[in-house]
């Protein structure tokens, strides 16, 4: 087999085989095939496509290129939940309590975030004591006694992932719906779930910016699930407007913990009734969507959610004090309220601009070697669609660094855009791709 | 600028501005721009193409990456004849002396020959004490004095087309138009001349298998050079089968001279009537296309051809006894008559099988390092059209070495075809292409 003959091929448009595939992803990773014709291929693949069979194919050859992590000393289905980026995001957070009280385990391994969208991890360690540094036998042991645990991931998960997309950085090849999918799916898959619920965020604040292509990438990632025997499905979601009503550390765990109390923002509540019920349904413990989502309603109600919640962070260390008095998670030198310059609807509340004021604040990293303050953070009073009085507190900014807070309330004056022509609220829900059918809602 | 923005600007289809050009060109060749950027974009640019003004950018700028000649210490408008590249293809030899004849210098440049398209520095080496090895003023005295010289090119012209068509060459990117008319018509600019003729060859000896494909090159390379401000010709012609009835590299030279004394053959003869008479065109020697063929016509009669060839071989150090007694050029060993096992129309006479029949006997190279047996090659009696009687020979093998005829005669059986249905004899002009229009013949 010859490199250049996969790519005459695929620049002709010809579908390439399983072990053609197999043969450029292992010779990339290897260093056997060079960058140069890597890139040639990646820009023929970025004209000509990918089919469903040659996008699986190519998701378990970069699988193959590492290590994959075993979770079967875990007992049950395993259902992970992943999210394409977003901006306020804490779903993970309020989910993982709200599934495992319905006896599901939730084994997560996470990463640590870089740049404005923080990693779970990150946003977990404000609770002081909290440490996602555990042995295998220890995370196993916790999700089989409470059935929820958050462990840091460390192994060298499919690494010609990671070489491909430092090359399609440089070669303007990113934006290929089957080398997105493939690549998200690759470091998922690799992770050892049994089942999985993609949350596919659309919006200016997220990646996909277009509805249609957030769907398509949907499809395209649900195909790789199913193609390789594991259930998956997707549900697209807003990202016009960040998530709830918080960004930050300590601050959006504040949020999950009031979800949990059933005092969550709407739109967050909505979304974790969403993909809680879908983990349920693909963990087989529901029959129905509306099942799932009373069952996740039902362990708000009764407290149980809150009470697996507890004892997750006590079982890794954190104190639980600030599960008890959740302000302290932001509890900043000072505080600034940026107030409305006139009255109107809100009809922006830019998701990006918004996260790079937190960052700015220093709720994220740069670069690997950044401390965050878990403390600081921005609390948005109003969302889009909401009417505000001129002088009336639109987003509060926890900060601890007046320096910092120049810069964060430039971007955060930007991202606001309040006129007086009235503006419908943003829904959540976008819809739904199962294996079998596209529901748009 | 940045080459990724250059990336997405023509990955997205749009026009890429002179600076860009100018800046990848310049940037591939100085080695700051990578490899796999270059390669992500020449598969862009096989995707989305280049314009017409692109690809004069595109060739200027190969051009201002190397030397150039200049050629104004010789007087008059200096028009050369480039040929895509054929096999049996001795025009440049019998043109020379044409056009020279008609008091139009020609000052010829050239390169040797690699795989089984000799050079014609090769051919003419068949005359024994021939050079081409010139010093610029002897180059330049003698297109002064008799119209016709014949030097080695040795200059750096277009280093960056080597580095692009190599790279062109490993990642599937080599036939798009663009990157084709701009790398033959960089070197041929650089070489100094005032005024072009173009020899596009099409069919399966040639590198343009389709005849539509012929003419779009033909438009691109005719694009260029009036873009740059020298006025290009390019007339399209078959290489379906050898061009006249020889192939090697004395037996050419031969064909050529037989050519000059009235007597070569008749595709031959045509071929010279057409580019020949546009080269006195743009000269500016003649009206008209008609009155160019007729003085073309008239210095083979009125024999003052072949006086300025032997003038020309007598100048660079040739023995004119074999211009007299042109048989001598390819005295062989032995001869083989390749004999028809059947009656019938001849079909088929495989230019590019022919070709490297003739390199296996050692008329060609296939490194650098290789010598070249000047008097092997083969004699076509008989060419597509023709009918042959079982037994009748079809070529005529004149080779040297025992042990490689068998390999030959091999390719040379596989490049005949005879069958009993009729068979047209192939046309050798299939039309021309000017700045203002497309003719076909």
């Amino acid at each position: 087999m010859e490199m250049i003959d996969i790519l005459y091929k695929k620049r002709n448009g010809e579908e390439l085989s399983k072990e053609e595939i197999k043969y450029f992803v292992e010779g990339y990773n290897n260093e056997r095939i060079p960058d140069y014709q890597m890139s040639a291929l990646l820009m023929a693949i970025y004209f000509k496509g990918m089919n469903k069979a040659e996008t699986v194919n190519l998701t378990n050859a970069i699988i193959n290129s590492g290590e994959t992590i075993d979770l079967s000393m875990i007992k049950g289905l395993k259902v992970d939940k992943h999210s394409t980026g977003g901006v306020g995001d804490k779903t993970t957070i309020a989910l993982g309590a709200l599934v495992a009280a319905n006896n599901v385990p939730v084994a997560k391994l996470s990463g640590r975030g870089l740049g404005h969208t923080g990693g779970t991890i990150d946003k977990l360690e404000a609770i002081q004591g909290f440490s996602a540094d555990l042995t295998i036998k220890k995370f196993a042991d916790q999700v089989n006694s409470i059935k929820f645990s958050l462990g840091g991931q460390t192994k060298d998960l499919a690494p010609a992932d990671k070489k491909l997309y430092a090359l399609r950085d440089v070669t303007a090849t990113i934006d290929n719906i089957s080398l997105i999918a493939s690549s998200v799916m690759s470091k998922k898959l690799a992770s050892g779930a049994d089942r999985i619920v993609l949350d596919v965020k659309t919006g200016s604040g997220a990646f996909m910016k277009d509805i249609d292509q957030a769907f398509e990438l949907g499809r395209a990632m649900v195909d790789i699930g199913n193609g390789v025997g594991k259930n998956t499905v997707a549900v697209v979601t807003d990202m016009e407007q960040p998530l709830g009503n918080t960004i930050g550390n300590g601050i959006e765990v504040r949020e999950a913990i009031e979800l949990l109390q059933g005092e969550g923002s709407k739109d967050l509540l909505e979304l974790c009734h969403y993909l809680g019920s879908y983990m349920l349904l693909l963990a087989e413990k529901v029959g129905s969507l509306d099942e799932g989502m009373e069952k996740i309603q039902e362990v708000i109600d009764n407290g149980k959610a809150l009470d697996v919640f507890k004892s997750f962070v006590q079982s890794q260390g954190g104190d639980i004090k600030f599960i008890e008095q959740p302000e302290l998670l932001h509890q900043t030198q000072d505080i600034y309220e940026y107030k409305a310059l006139s009255e109107g609807y809100i009809h922006r509340l830019d998701a990006e601009l918004l996260g790079k004021s937190a960052l700015t604040l220093g709720a994220g990293r740069l670069d690997k070697s950044t401390k965050i303050d878990h403390k600081v953070g921005l609390q948005l009073e109003k969302k889009i669609g909401d009417y505000v009085n001129k002088g009336e507190t639109v987003i509060t900014v926890f900060y601890n660094d007046k320096d910092k807070l120049d810069g964060a309330l430039e971007l955060l004056q930007e991202s606001v855009y309040i006129s007086d022509a009235e503006k419908k609220p943003r829904k959540i829900i976008h819809g739904v791709v199962t294996e079998n059918e596209e529901k748009r809602l």
